[in-house]
């Protein structure tokens, strides 16, 4: 996407074909600085401290994870022991977004098939390519199937602004092109379609505040930041005409894992009666699981990273402690949001409703998985 | 209330009977700096600026404007007029806090109906004073009709940890003793009830993570502070067994306006089945509004108090900017949540359903405002 005239991914193999590059997102929107990742630990620390976040950028960090562990194999042979020993540590990184597993098994048995060691470098460097572009193409789709809802409000409006919420960033900086929720927008905006984004902070690592806002206000998206706190009073008010939010994992029943704060935004649609739609590639279907609240594995994460707030002061990037030294804090990152709530999902395939007969509908060859 | 045991208050009268002493909250929980009020104006700023904060507080406060301005009118009569002028620059200072007009009449009404200035003085200071001990004795009894609501779950639960949740803060620090929404864990904790309290970090101004978790960190109640996100989270889990808050204005019909994001936090606690009680004494209730949504006014505020972090670090106190430069913010400070989440009410005069049938058998003096 457009950065100050530039095209930009948040993620890319250097020219010597030995480097992942990835935009250090815990940086924005202050700093924009590149990474350089070389070793499965270098991706990683990058998963887990987050250099990297976003379901479906995890999974392609994951896969180029899965091409650096065969390009830096201890033996000449890269032996299938040593590569599903890698391939589990990367995808044990973090355990909530699905696209992780999916992506490192796609490009790690892809890469079992083979026997010669520089024809299965070539292999997972493939493989990943693939999913880079099918996940930018999937993007790009899911834009133009939302962009029809947002076209309906607007005409429906008389031409007048369309508001959206959105939380956390589902932008191209969790994915590769476009995003996953903010696909539509940048779809909209490029049809003309007169739109403003409300973005929710999101706390605690603040991703609305830091990069979607950062990524609308580059593309020239018109938003309004919020506290996480404010969706229910805005949409009292009507001034939400639509809720678009991406996910991390998605049961096959409709249940929504998303990032920490989704379902309240659910709720407070549907105690307004406003359109709660989830915009996601289909990776992020969980085929296996029924029941999101239950079943689910909800990641919790350092406490500090509720006491502490990152933030910029005189050009310096800083951590300030918000509580008490001595009080503790939990931090769960994300929460389920049951199908019920949810309007509909927002795929490369089209849109349908939140229930296992339309998802299955879809996605036809998941039936008997 | 006890801190490092000392009593202390967040308001009080020096002994020169000239200055209005209050904690500045905005420097809590890593300062505790008591600032001199001697003017109307400073009394303003002090609300206006947030020094002080909390519906009871703010009227309070409000209430010592009237002393100061009787103590410092430019001739020595008092004149009705000068009076007046005061009391409606001091109701102003906020505009959703129904106690600050309330406490400002109550005092200035009083002090109307005499003519020797000296006597006026005099008047001011024992109304306020009498305000004073007033509110503090509210809130000891609203901690203890609440804590029979603890109790019965301490007792269903075998005495097992009872896991509270509140938002903002309506403790002490808004009020004089004991807090509304806090004053039953006070209570709780006082009788040896096993209590643990959620605290909602309450953006944009993190009154819960800097004051609430401070004012029950020092009483040794047991707590944990977390996002504003995660109580939907924690209440799908059976983590919470009851929310307590507090409210700045309550129609006599039973809707309630909070600090913003007490309406998600009681829509997660409704779709859980939870009980959702809000602690008030009863100058709390605004017995000329029946629709909260539609009438009570949100105070808008600075967008800085988003974009900006307040925190500490090596030992200094900065606001950060977590926003890109660019990108603006809004800041709505109060929700309304609708009677129809409400559980009940807690109050002096004991508990009652959220319903202007039942608020008015509690206060039947109100039936013919």
């Amino acid at each position: 996407m457009k950065v100050e005239g530039k095209d930009l991914r948040p993620i890319w193999l250097d020219k010597d074909s030995k480097t992942v590059k990835v935009i250090d997102q815990r940086l924005l929107p202050h700093n924009l600085v590149v990474a350089d990742l070389r070793t499965v630990d270098d991706i990683i620390t990058a998963i887990k401290e987050m250099y990297v976040r976003g379901a479906p950028l995890i999974g392609i960090t994951g896969a180029y994870g899965v091409y650096l562990a065969t390009l830096n194999s201890p033996v000449k042979i890269i032996e299938d022991r040593y590569l599903k020993k890698e391939c589990d540590r990367l995808k044990s990184a973090r355990p909530t977004a699905v696209n992780l597993s999916w992506a490192v098994d796609k490009v790690c048995s892809a890469v079992f098939k083979i026997s010669d060691a520089s024809d299965k470098i070539n292999t997972a460097r493939k493989e990943t390519e693939k999913i880079v572009e099918h996940e930018a193409e999937n993007c790009r789709k899911i834009g133009e199937f939302g962009v029809d809802l947002i076209e309906d409000i607007s005409r429906r409006k008389n031409s007048e602004t369309v508001h959206l919420l959105t939380h956390c960033n589902a932008g191209w900086l969790a994915c590769i092109e476009y995003g996953t929720a903010t696909a539509p927008m940048y779809a909209a905006y490029d049809r003309g379609i007169d739109i403003h984004v409300w973005i929710d902070e999101t706390r605690p690592l603040n991703q609305g505040a830091r990069l979607t806002a950062w990524e609308l206000g580059k593309y020239g998206i018109r938003h309004t930041v919020v506290t996480d706190n404010a969706g229910g009073h805005l949409m009292q008010h009507g001034l939400v005409d639509m809720v678009i939010v991406g996910t991390d994992r998605t049961t096959y029943t409709g249940d929504v894992a998303n990032k920490i704060g989704t379902y309240l935004k659910a709720l407070a649609a549907w105690d307004n009666n406003i359109p709660f739609y989830v915009a996601l590639p289909s990776s992020t279907f969980d085929w296996t699981l029924r029941n999101g609240i239950k079943e689910i594995p909800i990641e919790k994460r350092h406490p500090d990273e509720v006491r502490y707030v990152q933030g910029m002061v005189q050009g310096k990037i800083l951590d300030i402690l918000i509580t008490p030294e001595s009080s503790p804090a939990a931090n769960f990152a994300f929460d389920v949001t049951p199908a019920r709530l949810v309007t509909g999902f927002i795929t490369e395939r089209g849109i349908c409703k939140a229930s296992e007969k339309e998802i299955l509908r879809l996605f036809p060859e998941k039936k008997n998985p």
